[in-house]
């Protein structure tokens, strides 16, 4: 099979709320009058961000889904999708797979695949994707004030509990682990939450490197600080069969949860859960951010305690 | 170097002409009002797309001057591009000489970075790109009719010459050698000439696999069939030093060329040469669309040609 009728075959498909989609040199957006186009890009290597063994109905699912996690996190609806798929060769079962994955999510939020490219290489998947969002109202990293509120959506720590289990370095029931690698291998981008969060958050990201390390770049671009309740944070994980020292490190700095951290006013709590129950996800307020600079843990007696998480990074 | 110091070093610059760049979850776009967004990506693979010596000025230019010149084909004006990079560790030297390449192209085009991921991995270079066109301007495949003149623009078949001299297949003077290094390594994007052309083309499509192959997919698209004048054709490398055989070879199906081919009704060749010498790049006129389906080549004395070319395919 060739590179159009691959693409023909698993990848065309007619868009539904987008001018032009695949087949031509480009894809023609147009957002409505009044709105910004959201951006947001992330790549996915084999070996680094997914294991080889992975269902590829999974990996099209998460693919897709960690982007939606960034449109979330900017309170974008989304809108559409391009793909850029590096593969070794044409594995129709392979293709079938990851497609039917990324479609139903895709699907799930009405959101077309416009375009992409397809080539041989080492397995790459890097998707770009848009959403719209009215103009002005983005929720963006730099809105945290001293004196908020700071609240994460779901639970944390299981794909990173999961990913311990396969790397051998952990053991736990299977009842605990089929829930976690759920979590790693198909997470639940927090679209609904996010636009819900709209006018209503002061600031917010996605965890995808871990709390601490996602908190950090929201408390430098707001030039402020923050204290985290590790008592709250503890309880966030939502499973079993953990040392409490490793629970609240995979809370803290597991990565790949694709939750949203985000901040609100006081005044703004009965919003916020409001916003929450329309959503249909839990949000739990785990701290507050202050005017001085740093991130400060603090146990259920206030006591400050001094533990260092290192956040994920690619090169380090 | 970390992943965000490395972003901020060396991919982090002020944007001119957009809401939001790098550094939050998403990019904001704001197409102005009654203009679409035109969007394309495309993935360059080590290995299979540059050669490992490339220099990498010289590729950070060709990998996003292979995305503008989508943009070119649909006749969009660029605006902004997302960069996803994955690359085995962080080589400084590396780095400094691919962003230097890509923004000094970049700025050229007035084009802003907005956004990205890079990543550990096989050096993958995969490049979104954002142009705007105003609302039902834009340049598709599927517009030709018979009787419509086809021509391209520049020449043809060097970046193939250059990459036969490099396989060793090929041995030529060093003049010409250096000439045919220099549109395979660095391409122009015909971007004013894609713009020049709105209003005037009936369709457009840029040579990336061959100009046989690439006009077969607007043919197919338009739902009709062409005859090519190979003695015109043939004079569209604009190099010596080859059979003639080779000669035509290396022009109708070489690949990489990121020339525009076009077609035009006979009544716009004025407008045509006129937005040619507009846009300061040559065009020659090579054919003629016809209603009987299928891609014909004549000689000189109009007597058809039964050699068959094949186009690049990434998985043939």
């Amino acid at each position: 099979m060739g590179e159009f009728d691959l693409i023909d075959r698993f990848f065309k498909r007619p868009v539904t709320r987008t001018a032009l989609g695949v087949g031509d040199d480009c894809a023609l957006l147009a957002p409505a009058p009044g709105m910004q186009l959201a951006v947001s890009c992330d790549m996915l290597v084999e070996g680094r961000h997914f294991l080889s063994s992975v269902d590829p109905v999974r990996l099209g699912h998460k693919a897709l889904a960690v982007n939606l996690s960034d449109l979330a996190a900017c309170g974008a609806k989304p809108l559409a999708f391009m793909l850029a798929l590096s593969m070794p060769r044409v594995d129709e079962t392979w293709l079938d797979g990851f497609s039917r994955g990324m479609f139903a999510l895709a699907d799930a939020h009405a959101c077309d695949l416009v375009g992409g490219d397809t080539t041989q290489g080492p397995l790459t998947i890097s998707i770009t994707v848009f959403g719209e969002v009215p103009a002005g109202q983005a929720l963006l990293r730099s809105g945290a004030q001293a004196g908020d509120d700071i609240y994460v959506s779901g639970t944390l720590g299981q794909a990173r509990l999961a990913l311990e289990v396969f790397r051998g370095k952990l053991s736990v029931p299977a009842e605990v682990f089929d829930v976690a690698r759920c979590r790693m291998e198909q997470p639940t981008p927090r679209v609904a939450l996010g636009q819900a969060l709209r006018g209503i958050a002061t600031a917010a990201i996605d965890v995808s490197d871990g709390l601490l390390g996602d908190l950090g770049h929201v408390l430098r671009q707001s030039r402020v600080g923050a204290t985290i309740d590790t008592a709250v944070a503890n309880e966030l994980l939502g499973l079993d069969g953990l040392s409490p020292g490793q629970r609240l490190e995979f809370v803290l700095a597991g990565g790949d949860d694709y939750e949203l951290v985000f901040t609100a006013t006081p005044s703004a709590r009965d919003a916020v859960q409001a916003a929450a129950q329309r959503a249909g996800t839990a949000v739990t307020r785990i701290g507050r951010i202050e005017s001085h600079p740093g991130l400060r843990l603090v146990d259920a007696g206030g006591k400050q305690l001094d533990q260092r998480y290192a956040s994920f990074d690619h090169f380090a």
